[in-house]
This record gives structure tokens, C-alpha cells and sequence, in this order.
């Protein structure tokens, strides 16, 4: 599908200040931008980064002025969908031990697996394959954690999340990431544009590592899973902010808009785990 | 110099179990590699793996029958030593910002630098450059950081050695990166084999980045900067763990040592922080 | 000095439904409680209860059926103005473990004062007496953490104030109890009215035992300290709840109102930490 | 039964330096005290205090001489078996909030039960009455807790417990009454002399307060519930400290030993929770 993404990131600037800002579309094979264009209300010295294992793309901003300044992203991204059959996962791969995967299964700031493993094994140690497990990871955040804004904040993780059954988008993929590496489930933390999601913001999901592929999985079912658009994957949210301030900087608010393209609106057939579930598939993101 | 290391990891396994482990030395510009092995007191298959940001060098290991096992291996590694003016390391340098360091900064699961920069602040906040700062960080932890073995455990953070002022090498490690990523100098935690280091042991210290080079410091001040020997690096200890076991397998002791070729032992002088301070200089490890 | 005290607590209630309310003030020989009243704006099931070691005054209420319900209370008050020479408080006293102090050396849920002994010491441990070390603790407060409303939650403890340097003066009170207590000086919680406090609401402060008296201490000096009307004494908020509610009952806001008396008015001299410190008083609460 | 009971705690004094201990019988109507002896291996200045809520007999020492110390205790002690019908305490009693239980509702140092209200909903919400609930708790400990000298130590509280599933008998008792409370069942600390724990040392266990009696659970099962004798009451291990000790001062050991006396040796009937279960009985401590 034909996605046309756009965000503004606003600020005050107080002094001279540095910005790290990641809000630029990933490129990958199942996700193709066909343009896009990051721009600033004003002249900044500005320089693009590559960084970290999975290459994320961050745009340094330094900001010598004081003022308002605003950072502005628009591009138009085309995603092939990518289903896999379920019935083909094998229920136990040696892929959690591989090169790639292996980062996925350490404890991060926010999803620290280590001290999760009894809890973890409470819920799901029962289950049988890594695959059963890790949608029964979906469904228990689901039902289980109340989508509430203001009960968590940047410096809660995974632990606060499980105590008080309540928290954001960013809570429950924590959680969800937490649980799955302590049943040892390579998974890692993505940011997206997601289309469909209300209020427009950017969202954050996990993906687990099964069988050779990373799935992505949603505790929160706020929004399709073929509507999603990769930003950033990492550990965890400390590596894939939105933005790192460094200087005296005070953030004035965000906007956030995934659209299809035109054309496209009517063919947009919502895949949710529920649909998945019907046909049987897993979705791999782009 | 020509150092020689060894180390073996012994075990009982109970049932088929996976363990990656992590003891093999690093090759680099400045500790090349002249002969290694690797190998196990019985037959199992071994998968080699370069994971992560910095290609640690793993080893898989697949046991598929009970039994004691011990993983050994054995290097000769020739390291140059690299010595860098701190007059010439510039007070202020971008280089935080860097593709390269930006991971650094990031909170870790050990070493949670977004809940300590007050604390950092009120210790450091004073201290014009990045250099004087991590040096300060470095007499800090020296001064206020009691070396004691069961006084920490696998999932103490830096808060907890804050509090309790105890800990091991790996205690005083994630205190110092904790310390300098709340600076926003951006700090990675090193594995090593570690000359002079009584009792021998793994070795874990950090590397702090400034205008350009990754710099060694090391709080517990318990061996000299120059005999050590890179395993492995990464954001904190749950990144370099010396093993992970996976399935039923006890751990049952370690042997490490760190020797000199025997035509150099005579040609070693020991770099303290005390003596490169004279020198006016900081060391960077191979 | 004779106050005109009232608050009125609000509820939703949805089902049968306890609540244990805690508005009354205390009668003691430095506050008499002249008149006073407690009503409920429609007719529920009340048990006035005596609570805890201090005696505190409670009210529980059975409701039980749907509907809103206020708590009303209303007092007036006499105060007697309780000031000590700080010149004639022993420096070394030994009452730190007399049998009514011994309780308050003890950690508390939100006053942790056994994982911040060592940072006490950084912070205090090189002042002499017990009596500048609690006005250094006041004064540290004051200077350190900022009042926040909406930084620190309901669970926030005194490692988190430590941490963020924010909150409200629940949070001022259980960090300063905890570094008290550590510097081995019993510190106890106290719920007041307090006159001048702007907004009106419920105040917390704490009182430190210093040669046989307790003595008021306030970090967030929002309020004359000669102006607070005691409620309820204990560890920490834990024990000093203005509310505990058992059963599906909704919060919908607090009124609290101090007043003086109306010929009383311009007789007020509202005495503040510097004032004090300029009379060498330290002063006792009712 | 008339229990012989005796303990030693011994100290290696540096300085001048304060000792509170607490090792003497409570003298209650279950549990007479016939006989007592508190003595020291030297002269020191001591001073008995009754501390707290429930009076507490704690003595204090305090030594002037640097040198060894032991404080050496022993009584001789009669408690009168009380056992209550289980089909008696009524299943939904309003004791929860009466005056002597409210304190034991709060969170407290060591049992955060503010924390852990959806977990313990998770384990034990769907069961209908406290006293069903209480059992199950004790249950779950059992269970699910492995008894580990060495994996928890003085700060460990009772999430650390339910993270790790390991600990000693403070550690049960601290995660069964956060547990309990987090269900609004009232629940307190009791630190004391058990006859047939072995090895032989201070044991804690809980009671829950039920229908108007405090009834006592162990989750650690080590001791018969008719052996032991209280030494005192508390929130949690925070305000029952065997020694609390200011000054510099070395613990260097204890004895505890808990005989009956000669005669009733023969006479004593263990009761575990399986006999009282098979007997449809809860047992009161004295």
C-alpha cells in the first residue's frame, strides 16, 4: 500500500542547543520510500546519522539561536505486505541463539527480562511453542493492561507496567518485550507511523524473532498491523526516541498524520490479530 | 606486548542445553591476534557468531548429553600501546553526537544514566571539560567504592551500588558509565583478561569517548591500564556476559590467567592512572 | 492562637463502600479543639476510631448505597505558640533511642532511611550536631527540589524525590524523614492544616526529635510554621491517609480552608525558618 | 507446653556504642513468661524500653569500652494451645477495619502491599474468603518459594521476593503480608523462638487478623505452629530487629536454642498446617 506520512516536531529553543530527531521513514525491502523531505522552520546546521545495530536513521539538528523551531518530515512510503503462513513456523527454532537475534534476548533499561523470568514463566511457561507464547503475550497485555495516558511516565519500564496494569503504547510493548525475552524470544522495540490509530501519534510495537523472521505483535490493538511504517527498531525506547535534547529545549507538541494514498483508501483491507488469526498468518513488517 | 590468556569455564550439564560464551579475544588495530584455540573437553557443536554493534565474538556451543563439560581457550595476543596527550583532547567536542558514540548515551538495563543525572549533576555538574569529569568519575568511584566480592549480585544496577557503595569490577563499571552517559559523555563497558589482576578474573571496566577516541578508565584501580586484553564490548554487562546458559546446566567454577610472553615480563611497566597522570596522558585499549 | 478550620471531601460512591477519612485535628495540650463538627451529606454508618501509636482520629464511614457523598468537617481551634532556644538543645542527646523515639529511627514504606545511609552521610555526615543537621536537611530541600505538582504519584518514595529533585510536599517530607533517619535522628510525618498555604489543601510536614521534644520542619517553606493545625501523626503518608476507600468509590475533589479567627487576624506573625533563625528558636507544633 | 528458651547474640565493640536488642518472650495471656534472665558478658549501662504499638520489650545497651560483648538471654516460657474452629471465623467480616487492624492494612518498608494489589488479585482475587484467601497465600508460598539462605539480604523487600521466588524466612513472611494486606486482610510480623526449626535460629512468620483473632501463617513450613514462642510484633522485620546497633560495632554470631521443658517432651504434639487443616482448626500464637 501506498502510505503518505507526515510529522512536526515543535520547540522553544532557550540557547544554543543540539537535537537528535527520529522521525524519518526506514527504508527496507517491504518498505519502499518513494520521497520524503525533512525540513526546519529555520536554518539549523543539520547532519544525517546512521546508527546503532539496526541502523537507524537520525538527523542531528544544532541550533545556535534562540527561538521556535520546528522539524518537519513528510514522505510517501510504499509497504508490500508480507504474511507467512503460522502452520509453517516451526515450533522450536534455535533462532533465538543466532547472531542476529542474539542482542534481542538481553535485558534493556526498560524491559529488563532478567528479573521477569519467574513471573514470566507464571503466565506462559505452560505453553508450548515460542509462537503460541508470544500471542499469548499479546492477548494477557491486552486484556490485562488498561491503555491509559498519564499513568507512566519516561522512566517507567516493564516492572511498574506488570504492578500497576496500566500504561501507554511504549508500556506495553515494554512488557510484552520483557515477557518474551525471559521465555527466551529474541524481541526488540519498533517505532511506527500507523495508520488508522486515533488519536494520530506515533506508536510503538514489538516484534519477536520465530522460526528466521521478526513478526510484529501489538498488545495495545489500537491500530491494523499492515498500517504500520517502521521509524526505528531497537532495544527498547531508549534507543529509538523521537527526539534527545541536549541544551535548555522545551518541547511545544507534536503532529502526527499517516494517510493512504488516494487511490489506495478504498483497497485498505484492516489486518488485525483477530483477522490474522482467521486466515491463519503472521505479519512481518516492512 | 606479548600477552598470553587462558581461560576455561567448567560445567555440569543436566539435559541438551545451549550456552553461548564470550572469552575469546577481540582483534583489533592495536591487539592483534597472533594464535588462539578454543576448545571443549568433549564433543559438541560449536557455532561461531560475531553479534551486535561492536561484533563481539561468540561461541555457541550445543550440548546434547549429560555431563561435565569445560570450554578452554587459550591466546597469544600482541597489543600497542596507544598514549594520548590530554592537553590536545579538546575541552568541548561534538564527538557525543556521533554515529558512532549516540548508542552510548542511551540508558542500559545496568547502568540507567536517565534516573542519575541529578545525582551526576550534584557530584560532576561542576567540572568544566568531559575529560576532568570522567577522570573525576574514575577518583570517585576509587575513593567512595568499596571493592567487596557478595556485596552485589547479577541484577544490581548502578543505583544500587550508589546506595550501598559495594560492589565488584562490574559494579564500579556501571556506576562510572551511569555517571558520565547522565553527562552525556558517551560510555561502553569492556570485558577483558587483566594483567596483574589478583586474584586473576574476568576483568570488567568502561571506555568513555572524547573528541575522537574511545578512552579506558577503570574504578576500582585494580590492575595496571596497559595489561589489559579487550574480550568484549557493549552498553553494560548484560550485553558481554562471560556465558549464557540456556536449559539445565550449573556453572561450576572459572580459571583465568594473564601472563606475559616470558621475554617481555621484564620490559612491563605498569600504567596506573597515578602515572599517566604524570605523564599527561590517557591510554586507549587495543 | 485560635484558627477556624474546615474541609470537605467529595466522592462518587458506586456500590457498598467503606471509606476511613481523616480530617479531624488533634487534641493536645499545645492545640485545644474548641468546637468542632464531622457530618456527611447524607445518613451513612460512622465508627469514630482511635488508630496507631499516636493516636491518630479516625472516621469510618459504611455507605451503602449509590450516590455522592461528602465529609464535612469544621473546628475552631486554640493554638499555643511553643517556642524553644536552639542554643539550649544538647548537641548529643541520647534521645534518639528512648522507647517513643525508636519508632521513627525504623524505615518507613515511603521514607526508606536503610538505602540512603550513605548518601545522608555524603550530604550531612560532616555536620555536628543533630540539630544543624536537621536544619541542613530543611535547607537542602528548599534548595533542591522543586515543587512540582504531578511529577511524584502516590507510590513515589524518597529514592524517587532523590532522584527527580521534584514533587509536592508529601514527597519533601518522606526525603526528608529518610536522610533523618539515617543521620540517625527519628523523624515522623505529620498532616496539618496550614494557614497562608496557597492554594489551600492538606500540608505534610515532618517533626525531628531533638533532646526531647519534637520540632517542626518544613522543606517546602509554602507555609508559616506557626500557622499549621496538627491532624495526624505517623511514619509516613502510609499512615497519615486523609482517605482510604474500600470499594468502587471515585474521588471528586477536596475544599480545605485555615482561617483565623476574625479578631485574631491582625495579630499573626507568621513565623518562617529565617525568622526563627534570626530569634535562635526552634518551634514545637501543637 | 513449658518451652525452654535461650539465646546469645555476640559483638565485637570498636568504640563507645548503643545496642538495642530484642530477644525476650512477650509476656501475653497465652503465653506466660514463668521465669527470665537478660544478662551480658560485662557490665554495661542498661535500660529497658516497651517500644511501639504493641510494647515491644526491647533493652538497651549501651558500652562505653571497646571489646567483645554477648548478650545472652533465656527464659522459661507457658503457652496455653488456642485453637479456633475454622467453620466458625466468618467469611466476610468488617475487622478489616477495626481500630487494633487498621495499622496492619498499611504498606510498610519491607511489604509494599500499595504494589503488589494486582498481582496478589491475579493469584488469589477469585477466592471467596479472607480465610480461604490467607491459606492460599501460605499455599502459594510454600509452593512457589524456594528457601535459600544467601539469595536475599537486609533490604530485600517483598517484590524482590516474588521476582526471584527465593529468600529466607523474613522474606516469606514480608510477600505474605504484602500479599494479604494488598487483599485488605490485615497482616502483622512476628518474630520467634521455634521449637523443631533447624537449624536452630530466630524464625519470623505472619499473622492475619480474621472475624476478631490474629491468626498465625508460615509459609516456610519449618517449624510446627505449636512450637513457638513471640518475641515481638511489627509491621515487618523493620520495627522487630533482633539488634539494631549504633556505634561501630561487628555482629560475630548468634545461639538461639528452644527446648521444652523435660517433662512435656513426650507430650508435644506437632501441629503443622496439614494436622490443623485435617482438624478444621486456625491456631492463635500466644
Amino acid at each position: 500500500m501506498k502510505f503518505s506520512v507526515s510529522s512536526s516536531l515543535y520547540y522553544h529553543i532557550n540557547e544554543p542547543a543540539t537535537l537528535i530527531c527520529s522521525t524519518s521513514c526506514h527504508g527496507t525491502e517491504g518498505q519502499e520510500i518513494i520521497d520524503e523531505s525533512l525540513t526546519t522552520s529555520r536554518e539549523v546546521t543539520r547532519t544525517d546519522l546512521t546508527v546503532g545495530l539496526e541502523a537507524n536513521r537520525l538527523v542531528k539538528l544544532e541550533v545556535l539561536t534562540p527561538g521556535h523551531l520546528s522539524v518537519d518530515y513528510q514522505a510517501t512510503v510504499n509497504t508490500t505486505l508480507h504474511l507467512v503462513d503460522a502452520a509453517r513456523i516451526k515450533p522450536k527454532s534455535s533462532g533465538a541463539f543466532e547472531a542476529v537475534t542474539l542482542p534481542y534476548l538481553n535485558p534493556s533499561r526498560y524491559a529488563p527480562a532478567d528479573r521477569m523470568r519467574a513471573i514470566a514463566n507464571d503466565l506462559f511457561g505452560g505453553i508450548r511453542s515460542p509462537l503460541a507464547q508470544a500471542l499469548a503475550v499479546e492477548d494477557w497485555l491486552f486484556e490485562n493492561i488498561s491503555y491509559q495516558i498519564g499513568t507512566s511516565n519516561e522512566q517507567s519500564w516493564s516492572l511498574d507496567t506488570f504492578e500497576s496494569r496500566a500504561g501507554v503504547c511504549r508500556d506495553f510493548a515494554h512488557l510484552g518485550i520483557a515477557f518474551c525475552r525471559a521465555l527466551n524470544i529474541p524481541a526488540r522495540y519498533v517505532m511506527v507511523y500507523a495508520y488508522y490509530l486515533i488519536p494520530q501519534d506515533f506508536h510503538a510495537v514489538f516484534e519477536v524473532h520465530l522460526d528466521g523472521s521478526w513478526y510484529v505483535i501489538d498488545g495495545t490493538r489500537k491500530a491494523p498491523l499492515n498500517g504500520m511504517i517502521r521509524i526505528a527498531t531497537g532495544h527498547d525506547a531508549g534507543e529509538t526516541a523521537v527526539a534527545c535534547l541536549f541544551g535548555d529545549v522545551r518541547g511545544q507538541g507534536i503532529y502526527v498524520s499517516t494517510q493512504l494514498a488516494v487511490d489506495e483508501e478504498e483497497l485498505f483491507v484492516p489486518l488485525t490479530r483477530e483477522s490474522l488469526r482467521g486466515k491463519g498468518k503472521m505479519l512481518v513488517l516492512g
